[in-house]
């Protein structure tokens, strides 16, 4: 999983048939301080998030699947949780 | 899933026989804002999309061969939606 | 596999069933010499990890659902070892 | 898939039985403009491609032990089709 | 398939009771001309690599465990083949 910020949604009117009723967000993975890193995937939300919420991102297939329970679905990210703060230690740790 | 734009097609004579008779479109992934990020794929399509559109691409093994109805297809890439439009917050949101 | 470093923690009030009672670890990817490596992801812990440890991260889905016993967990993260050193060679070998 | 070209090939005496007879080929993903771009992988052939010639390279694991018919085989990487040309848009379509 | 180079062992005392007995070694991607390239992975050794050698890396769950013969494996790397030489075309082939 990673942390990602809901930044949107997308519109598509013609799509496959799995995804017909589906809430697409477009979300931006973040690093533990907020700052983007790497590219904005769609996801399919499960816990009601919206924009501007941190979230979980879980980006797998068969697990994206299952949660969903449509065992056909062509989906690979799923929103999972919603974050209410990430506790990081004060120094990086030294190894 | 991720967004992406048709660029082109890919013409091949000789290739393994599940690929037979599909249209292999070269699309390029692009971030919410129309910029290029990442490599271009080729994906099969399967909502009748052409050069230029703004598509869902899913890149997923298993749920592309479902898809298809094709169990053994070599195939990852499908293009499941043609992207309306894309709705984003007007800030980034504070985190 | 890849070697990681705790760096904190995640809490998330609202999540899918599954990640119900399983602590959250914030991971940083190192590279064998402890240098920060690739973007950090959130890994459920199976060996008592602590922050600051170094780890062993495993990522991929089927693995981790075996690892924790539980078919349909949305988790594709697992840390699977704690790290006691890294052996390497005196000099890069000549290729 | 992604473009490739092959450029080279590998050999492995000591390896594992279900590589045993197979051609190893190295391969350049490129751009459909030729251009270099990622990371060399080391593919199975699956076409009688060459070296030069310009593939389309198929990464996932369950489609390459498909295609060879070989359950088990350790195989991640198949060359799946010879690529005759790729036709792209006169511009970028603008979006 | 990729290309790497072994450059060391990790030790971990606690870790799952798959990886048990296992020696784990640590390996650097290299391109062709035997260049790093990409992060570092922990690999399960299968042809008695040593650290120096040039060998074939496996990424992949489902293939992993099938050459260990240890269904819930929680393993994603693992070493097949050590590699001989490599065989580049003279001049980078025209496209």
């Amino acid at each position: 999983m990673r942390l990602a910020r809901v930044i949107g949604s997308v519109v598509a009117t013609i799509k496959h048939e799995a995804l017909q009723g589906r809430k697409l967000l477009m979300v931006q993975p973040i690093d533990p301080y907020g700052e983007d890193t790497g590219e904005q995937v769609i996801a399919i939300d499960q816990v009601q998030a919206g924009v501007g919420d941190r979230v979980l991102l879980l980006e797998e297939g068969t697990s994206s699947r299952q949660i969903l329970h449509y065992e056909n679905a062509p989906i690979r990210c799923v929103i999972v949780g919603i974050v209410d703060h990430v506790e990081l230690a004060a120094q990086p740790a030294s190894v």
